[in-house]
């Protein structure tokens, strides 16, 4: 296939097409992802996450000029909440491609959110694949909130760095946050403000408690204070990224490949869910049963979602119950 | 069903324990579901959403005294992002159920997020149905973040409340946030901090934007300042909520039963998903062949997870192709 060769190859522009397909979910995407698939698995995934407003972009590209430093090519890719009627993503992009432009060792990537239940996560592991078939050393996945899609996005990623900042109420909320729970490093930026350090021994706090509860990775999460606009703290934070690597690689890199194998089954299932549905909604299309016409059964309350799916499914799997 | 029947009754530990089964993912709480759907779509279900630390619950439970002053009772449903390590969601209902104990007219749960992908949604929506079929008038799903999990939940409500702050960039962050599509409301909470007009004005632009964008459902997003802890602005706030239901309910409830259409839609299609997925599983149990022996196929790269599921998929199907 033609566009995963220029992939591999490393061409930008085969890239971002695919990206875009992704994106705008085209199925010939799927045939470029299948047989791209074989090519992935070598590259670092970082995640990077955090509430609005916490300086992740900024830690990102500090995080990029450093590796860039050491030769090793970065993939980016930010996934923003963006609506396609603000259209920030793409404007994003530009914007920040100058900044390494024309480095051809950074390929940066925003992703807009679709409405789609479930897309982005989908959308994202098959984007990591794509920077990752296109040999890029290590992935920088930006990502905005604490919701539960960027739970599972980090669930994706080898190392997550959790970012927050000093005040309103964010070390509470930190508390708050499960994605606190799979935090490897725990970012203080824009250090320079009033009560970082507070922050950071709440951070501390939670650490040591979590040890006592034991999450028994054997890895305990680095606390790292930055200031992203003045670069304070990015060489602690890329030794903490490099020395997470380096656990995870140690010993017969059990760590690393259970991390693949794990991801590996979230693709899984995530593929199989989308497919069982499609197959399920085309076969009913077919029958001339649409899914819309047994919708008013539910409107009207005749029955109920849980019952209705359970009928369909059975119907359409074979000696169903 | 005794549950059923109790939950009806408006019990509130029957309730209670309904809920905790639901959030349990217990197989048993489906059962009740099903016979409790028909006794749905009554309520006028609020979505009060934004940022981690702008002060939602401080809103919600002004809302609720304000709605129990018009003898309405009130459900409140707030999404947690607290893991079963903090276990924040239990402490915070203890807290918060005080504030309004004894009074039988409130009944108030948080919901913990689950690992499981697109749980969130799924459980929700299922919550929202107990507190509905309990014959709550009112019920406030309160949600953290901007992620896409939010985004579906508040598709669920009627009428969507979107809460932020003046500064910390949450005013730029608001454009990015495909989440202001959504608001139909657009509350500045804190509103005696500096900066509450610029970001109120800012929001105004972002509203006019939207009608030039049109996103055309002929409601224009009205923008409330608000201090939730000195109770100001609540008056408009509870007015402005009214005033949208009445929106929906105006001409022959159109919009209000086209939404009731749509969340049947969702519900649908997350049960869809989650029976698709169980059944196809269950077999491949039953022959002895589970997915975790095909996993390793995929982690060698010896196939992909987009061609495995489809073979999966159309041989668990009739007929597949």
């Amino acid at each position: 296939m033609e566009i995963v060769r220029r992939i591999r190859s490393g061409n930008i522009r085969a890239a971002a097409r695919l990206l875009r397909d992704i994106d705008d979910r085209i199925p010939s995407a799927h045939d470029a992802l299948r047989e791209l698939y074989p090519y992935t698995g070598k590259a670092h995934v970082v995640g990077i996450t955090g509430s609005p407003g916490v300086g992740k972009s900024t830690l990102v590209d500090g995080l990029t000029v450093r590796f860039r430093k050491d030769g090793l090519t970065v993939g980016i890719l930010a996934i923003d909440p963006t609506s396609p009627f603000t259209g920030g993503a793409i404007l994003g992009d530009r914007i920040r491609m100058q900044r390494h432009f024309p480095d051809d060792g950074v390929f940066i990537r925003s992703l807009a959110t679709r409405g789609q239940f479930g897309g982005l996560t989908r959308s994202t592991n098959d984007m990591i694949s794509v920077l990752d078939a296109m040999g890029k050393d290590v992935i920088l996945v930006e990502t905005v909130g604490v919701g539960q899609d960027e739970v599972e996005i980090v669930n994706s990623a080898h190392t997550t760095v959790l970012v927050t900042v000093p005040g309103l109420g964010d070390d509470v909320q930190a508390l708050k946050s499960g994605i606190l729970e799979i935090g490897n490093i725990l970012v203080v930026n824009k250090a320079d403000r009033e009560g970082a350090e507070k922050t950071a021994s709440q951070l501390r706090g939670l650490v040591d408690m979590r040890k006592i509860g034991g999450n028994g990775d054997g890895w305990n999460p680095v606390i790292v204070k930055t200031d992203a606009h003045r670069g304070m703290g990015m060489e602690e934070l890329y030794s903490a990224i490099c020395g997470h690597r380096d656990f995870l690689l140690r010993s017969g890199r059990e760590e690393w490949n259970e991390m693949a194998r794990q991801r590996a089954k979230r693709q899984l299932m995530e593929a199989l869910r989308e497919e069982a549905v499609k197959a399920i909604l085309n076969r009913m299309e077919d029958r001339g049963k649409p899914l819309d016409a047994l919708l008013d059964e539910v409107v009207e309350r005749r029955t109920d979602p849980y019952s209705l799916a359970s009928e369909i499914v059975s119907e359409k799997l074979c000696n169903g119950r």
